[in-house]
């Protein structure tokens, strides 16, 4: 990355596009993404992190490009959950240490600009040339964040996609509910993954301050590094591949048990 | 494109294949294809346009591809949606002024082929030196289109595919039902979107005939150019991203509300 | 591929890797993998096999991978089922005359080795400094086998990768029952695909002995080549396009008619 004088202003070639979308993979949208930015950069490649959001679910995209993308070549990151679109609601594209990202300026993208090394710029798309030469209403996604990021994959300067603003003034998503007493943690589900594991908001750490044995939700469940360490069927608490707390059962699934989604409120208590 | 004197053939390399099927991803049916793509034509890149088609749904599958294929760049499109797979239905490439279609001929293709600019040439895959070592008697996919379509990627001329015939020939898709009057439209569903939103047969411009006030399959809805300029709740008719006359909800799914499935056709008239 | 004088060891570059996992696609698990193979080494193109192998089911993983990967270019194979992450099971990297795999020592890979020649060389993955800086207790796909796969791809030698072991010490698959007999033969329902056809664990080969007219589990069904042969509902028993006996409707879906799933046992026998 090359940085200039007084501005921490990202001046670089990208090699790689990701997207997050909940666009689906059973209508031709997210092709139409790749086709955008094929047609603009052909030489840039294209990482999908997921278009199986649910749908308008900001905080679930959010979670899981926070996750993915430090794991990921310095890219330019585009993700689309975006409820909003049709109203004022900015289109954006924000600078990190750690890469790019560009989409609606409804909380999505800063979970993982936190994850890039923090917000060092915010652009809003006001640039038109930059879009596409029809923009719908209902589908910027093609229409304005795959051609700006396909341009800023080739090099184009981030400022030049519109008129900066003062990143105090994005859009944020409320933070989820973590709470850490005597003996216990009181968190927020953040996801629930494909193999039932609950993944809590509360950071790993939190773990350190509780006993070996803990009840979870109300159940009995032990503290463990791995699955294979705990009895078959046997409820645990773990530090999962992302760095937070998570619930899981050995050979099970745990959300299952816990009868939990996104958003409700778990407490686990040493016994 | 070059084209040669009294013909109009495609005699170029493209640097792309997409394809279009209803194998789904849980087998390794589209993971093979893109195997022989790349056995064959290895600097040739591959974009997904959707493996989700219901199975056998030609029209679904014609809709989808013709709706992305101008948002690619220049590709050679292969479909792959072919209940009639093992009988003598015939196996086709097509040539566009905006790209090669290849695939069977049930119809599958026409739609893509017109958004390209329409059929130039038509050729049966007669030339088995193109074909794989072994053709299996259910997934020409794998052992025909795929290896013919990285041939014509590579720049083989489309007539060294097979027999060109006569155009006029090729096998189409019975025409949605499209009916204009004084105040009202009626329109076969063409498809319905992840999000719920109900596209129709008819194109956009049709809305420019009804006032703002309509009914849709007897609900009252308003005429909008975006989701967000409607009340929460409200059902909207609108132009979509393809072109098409849709139907959503603001922040809600039309398809639940109207209750309609693609082939079902719905009625929008003035107030 | 090159070989040294007395071992059959790999020494080539592969321009290719292929992932085969129950990841989904839902979470970015997947696409961590794509990261850490595109940072480590950002030439090597990905085909996804596919990530939606049912969680655990490490017999569909093998089946599908099994069947795919010889119409792959040479490649590093990397399969992820992995049930008994955390536990003692080994890492492992596989030699064949056809590609390496890499993956848990769980019986996952064999199908896939003997598919490619057979193992040359059986390595387990001790060499710690080509994991990732962290290796999580529960995400060896991004942590282990996604690194060591991309340096396998770059050319480094496959006992760089840890210890060699003998390969009689593989962990197996229990074979599937196929047990033929005068005018039958019964055999374990290997898969089932997207379109309900249900594949047999018994070869096509096995066919030959059988008449015309035969019953698949009680009900009558008839032996030809491709669906379009037999009159529409009825049920067809064929050699598929990977080479096993298997049974099919015209037009329906032989899962539903039959009501088995993977692992039940099928007879067929002449009418």
């Amino acid at each position: 990355m090359v940085t200039t004088g007084s501005d921490t202003v990202t001046l670089m070639a990208y090699g790689w596009v990701s997207l997050t979308t909940d666009y689906g993979r059973s209508d031709g949208f997210s092709a139409a993404l790749h086709g955008v930015i094929a047609r603009i950069a052909p030489d840039v490649r294209v990482i999908d992190v997921t278009h199986d959001v649910r749908p308008g679910d900001v905080a679930r995209g959010a979670a899981v490009l926070a996750q993915t993308a430090s794991h990921l070549p310095e890219s330019v990151h585009v993700a689309v959950v975006d409820p909003g679109v049709g109203t004022r609601r900015r289109g954006i594209a924000l600078a990190t240490p750690g890469g790019l990202l560009v989409g609606p300026d409804n909380g999505l993208l800063l979970p993982a600009a936190a994850a890039l090394g923090g917000v060092t710029a915010a652009v809003e798309l006001t640039n038109r040339e930059w879009h596409g030469p029809q923009v719908s209403a209902t589908f910027h996604g093609r229409d304005i964040f795959a051609p700006v990021a396909a341009r800023l994959a080739l090099g184009a300067p981030v400022f030049d996609a519109g008129d900066g603003f003062d990143a105090g003034a994005l859009v944020k998503l409320p933070p989820p509910l973590v709470a850490l007493g005597d003996g216990y943690v009181e968190s927020e589900v953040l996801t629930v993954d494909r193999f039932g594991n609950v993944q809590l908001a509360a950071s790993a750490e939190v773990l350190t301050g509780l006993g070996e044995h803990v009840t979870v939700g109300g159940m009995r469940a032990v503290r463990r590094a791995t699955f294979g360490e705990a009895p078959h069927g046997a409820l645990i608490v773990f530090g999962d591949s992302a760095g937070h707390a998570a619930v899981a059962i050995n050979g099970g699934r745990a959300v299952v048990a816990l009868g939990v989604e996104p958003g409700d409120v778990l407490r686990v208590a040493t016994v």
